[in-house]
């Protein structure tokens, strides 16, 4: 294996030297770190193929890596120090607009701010939508078919792309880069590779769809009795207002209430509190007034019928920012408290309500004296039901034992996710991080058929080996 | 092979005789006639897994088939008569609606309208529409990923479905039977098959979504001058009217000028004559006269701009289906016609006209004396570009003459389309009838990734063989 051969083969960098190296081999939050043979840097979708076929003929193992800010350790190398980190931030183009077809045509190292930046530029909108987006890469969002805040109305990553450009295990290139809506000739190659973590190929292009700007958005941020209500009031708001309801966000009072310790700026928007609030948003082709009237018409509705007992509305573009900011800072709130247990869990909606009473009174039954942390996109079903320890246990000393409790407790509520029928991870893929749960919740025909899979396209077994199937 | 030992393991009917057997050898448009050893009609997911099994044990090819409505014939066996039919319509039941989760649980035999009717009934859509909808069964329409009328807003079969359950070529049941609107834990099989027309494993069950029902609909018939400017009218409908624009379609007078020459009751809305038609429609939460208002503004508009010159609204529900029936009739007034040649195109929006206008122009210098007969689902790209005889060539004394065409045509026609970055099959699938086409317009790449992908779940090759790939 000579890496210099490598180097002078593509366009692009290759690094080698571990100070080079390093913030490849860590995720950005410092739960995974490992090592590996050197990092590449393609410039192009040729090095790219060329880089792959190089590890294909050296049997060198591939780790493919976006904006590196998974969440569930799927591109970071494993610790043998065996595998080449294949970073794709340089295929950083954004390639086309075709506000007709509304689409946009982008390289996979673009970050997904780029792409919703070059959308609005053109007068669209692109939907996705989430934390990391100053700092992830399309190509990531789809290897994990991210989720995000948008969900409800548009979709997930797999639902807003129509084409793709893949590396093969083997370093040919595929070219699905389509514009179309309707394309039934064949297997979907394209649904396969996302949401594909890194394991199947590599994914260096992508045509996403766009749509028109909304006119205006309103949110409210509303006081809700109870998980139950809140799904009624989403039943509401779904019949009254249709696809213009873009969010539906629920979010528990102690959620707020760590908001509001650790960002100065956030306060309750409302005169009382309550032990669970609701952040909706719509959006309309009319003006702010049409908005606002729709959301006042659909909370007199709820309040009336018990759903709802108070609420705040924006009415300018920076109380707008003020109320999503409160639903938006609560993960990072709850990372500045201390340690966390986290899961992000789906559900069908009609299970959710008896999923949360259920599982927090088992919980604080078998380990009392934790925090429940419970938020989430509720109009898609996906609850990031956390854990914090008691404002008591939030210091050094207590860490330890805090985190002893992770794994009994993954498994406490991931056994009552799967009673309820759900999912153990909604939006964060399985990586490394949820992989081992996986399969032992999957049916033997289920991991099966996906080892048949990834047999198939990546017979050597070379494409993010160790994640997402053992 | 003991065909009665196979009657006796499976509750349900196993057809031998000629004449019990030959409904499910000929597609309803009678195109393609084949042979079988023998037609299975399993009751339930079990008899479908033991039928499967022992065509597996015996190596004996399975050609599923739901309604036998597809028109690209997928559902018939070919001729050498060694292979099983295995009809799904007696998997007939609606098992679960949940109104809060937005799902509807069925069997893959349920027909179209029937989940369309349960669905109403409890106050809800399911949105996937299509003409053949009283015979077309639910699992036909996932394993040939349907598309019809109302894609623009809902998305085509494989939009509307959360979950499967599927029997594997060897005879497994694979329960991925999830209401989930999110789930990233692993590969995604559902999509997979969905669209593989029956030749990875056969679809027994579905989760699809639901959708709040409209409070109104109004449909409005356009002349526009062009499919350059139906296009822009499409762009200011997008933008005004948002996701409540849940039609878009296309047509030509040609188009028009068959349905009033074979439906009685049609006649076109307008006083003067166009080359061209759109029809739109605009679903709303709220009230009838709020959808109207709506139309009206953009029409308004678009006459303004010169994007359209005359428009009929529907006022009335019988108003709505007249209108709706000179686009729905197309299709069955070309066949009255005569022959026809015909083709299920899509492209990127923006590569329509270009499109429409150099390929009728090749087609007149090359085939002078064709009638073209386009329209389609302009909003998702999607035309239906076919050809009849010129009126004084309908007889059947030309009809030989006018078949002989068809592959040349196709040729011209497909090159087109792949000149224009198209899909030679938008909704109907390959089947029988594009495969050798698809193929030839395919890379190697990606013939080699669907060939590997068909070796790994189906590797003796027995699910409906020569369908869909050569």
């Amino acid at each position: 294996m000579d890496l210099n051969t490598l180097r002078n083969s593509f366009l692009g960098r290759l690094l080698t030297e571990p100070a080079d190296m390093a913030a490849f081999l860590t995720d950005w939050r410092g739960k995974w770190t490992g090592r590996a043979i050197a990092v590449a840097q393609p410039d192009n979708t040729e090095g790219v193929a060329t880089v792959m076929r190089w590890c294909h003929a050296h049997r060198v193992p591939v780790v493919p890596q976006g904006g590196n800010t998974g969440l569930s350790g799927g591109a970071t190398p494993d610790t043998d120090g065996l595998a080449l980190v294949l970073s794709l931030t340089r295929l950083n183009k954004v390639r086309h607009i075709d506000p007709v077809n509304n689409t946009i045509e982008v390289d996979a190292g673009v970050t997904l701010q780029q792409v919703q930046e070059a959308a609005r530029e053109a007068g669209r909108l692109f939907p996705l939508s989430l934390a990391a987006q100053g700092s992830c890469t399309i190509g990531g969002n789809l290897a994990t078919n991210a989720g995000g805040v948008q969900v409800l109305r548009y979709g997930n990553a797999r639902a807003l792309c129509l084409g793709l450009e893949v590396v093969t295990a083997e370093g040919e290139i595929w070219d699905g880069q389509r514009g179309l809506r309707k394309d039934n000739t064949g297997y979907d190659l394209r649904d396969l590779y996302i949401g594909s973590e890194g394991t199947l190929g590599v994914i260096t292009q992508a045509v996403l769809q766009l749509f028109p700007l909304p006119a205006s958005q309103v949110v409210a941020f509303v006081a809700v009795p109870s998980p139950a209500a809140a799904i009624a009031l989403l039943q509401l708001a779904q019949a009254r207002l249709g696809s213009s309801l873009t969010a539906f966000e629920l979010m528990s009072d102690a959620c707020i209430a760590l908001v509001e310790k650790h960002v100065d700026a956030a306060r309750l928007p409302l005169a009382e509190r309550s032990d669970w609030y609701v952040l909706l948003e719509v959006s309309d082709t009319q003006g702010e007034s049409e908005a606002g009237e729709a959301i006042e018409g659909l909370l007199e509705a709820g309040m009336e019928q018990e759903l709802a007992t108070d609420a705040a509305l924006s009415s300018s573009l920076s109380q707008f920012k003020a109320l999503w900011a409160l639903r938006e800072d609560i993960s990072e709130s709850q990372g500045a408290e201390g340690k966390t247990i986290k899961h992000d869990i789906s559900l069908p909606i009609s299970n959710i309500a008896g999923f949360v009473t259920q599982t927090s009174e088992a919980l604080s039954e078998a380990f009392p004296g934790q925090r429940l942390v419970v938020f989430g996109h509720l109009g898609d079903g996906n609850l990031h039901f956390n854990l914090s320890p008691s404002p008591d246990r939030c210091g050094t000393e207590h860490v330890a034992e805090f985190l002893a409790l992770e794994a009994p407790i993954n498994t406490l509520v991931h056994d009552a996710v799967m009673v309820h029928q759900g999912s153990i991870s909604a939006e964060h893929g399985l990586g490394v991080l949820r992989r081992d749960e996986s399969a032992r919740y999957k049916s033997p025909v289920e991991l099966k058929l996906m080892r048949a899979i990834k047999t198939a396209l990546d017979p050597l077994n070379l494409m993010n080996p160790g994640k997402l199937l053992p």
